[in-house]
């Protein structure tokens, strides 16, 4: 599977920067990640290809436990959808667009922190699916 | 007002620790605030005070914003509350002892990342409670 984090903005933070690239690295035996920032409302949309299914994190979004997640992306799978797309920021300019809300928490986060929960559960969502414990 | 993080268990990631630490830092002129980490029930029950409200983050809990934590830290202030722990990690044996149980998520987290997230929404709350805008 081919999933994008796509960011609207930036992450700032070295210890985010960090993070990312240590589960980064602890995913690449389940699926293709990659980080993208973007800068502009332009870019952002360019970003969306037709055929990925767009998860935008969200505050309003349904609340999810780590195993409905798993599962949602182990269903994307079956059904073919080999291609995902986490969106983090501002994303009003893609309303109509998002597949689904998911909402990580009722606080408020900056990017940096979404970023790395959003690889972090990623990475629980494939252990849970390869039925491995889930300490590195 | 001292708050006290009490990890039942350990931080372990490398990224985590710098996080704590970063935030610590930006913390220092808000309140003092310091992380315990206990191996064993006995020091877990050592380290809870009879004077200190204790908030034990629980999937379970009250899923509460970033305003709310605040007004929550706010308030304890005025009812002259100044000493405050929160709970990271398996809280069972501290059952009716825990004033207030609140959740980050319904997704599951490492001690690492609520670690994180526990110092960043101090760090917020602060922010707020002193009308600061969020960043540095």
């Amino acid at each position: 599977m081919n999933i994008k984090i796509l960011v609207n903005g930036k992450i700032k933070e070295k210890f985010a920067k960090e993070a990312i690239k240590e589960y980064a690295k602890r995913l690449s035996r389940y699926c293709k990640i990659k980080m993208i920032e973007v800068k502009s409302e332009q870019a952002l949309l360019k970003n969306v290809t037709d055929k990925t299914h767009l998860i935008a994190i969200d505050t309003d979004g349904e609340k999810v436990s780590s195993e409905e997640l798993s599962h949602m992306i182990g269903d994307l799978g079956l059904r073919g959808k080999s291609d995902v797309t986490f969106l983090i920021g501002e994303n009003g300019v893609l309303d109509g667009r998002i597949d689904k809300k998911v909402a990580i928490s009722s606080m408020d986060m900056d990017l940096d922190i979404q970023g790395m929960i959003i690889y972090e559960q990623v990475y629980r969502a494939y252990r849970i699916l390869n039925n491995e414990p889930y300490h590195k």
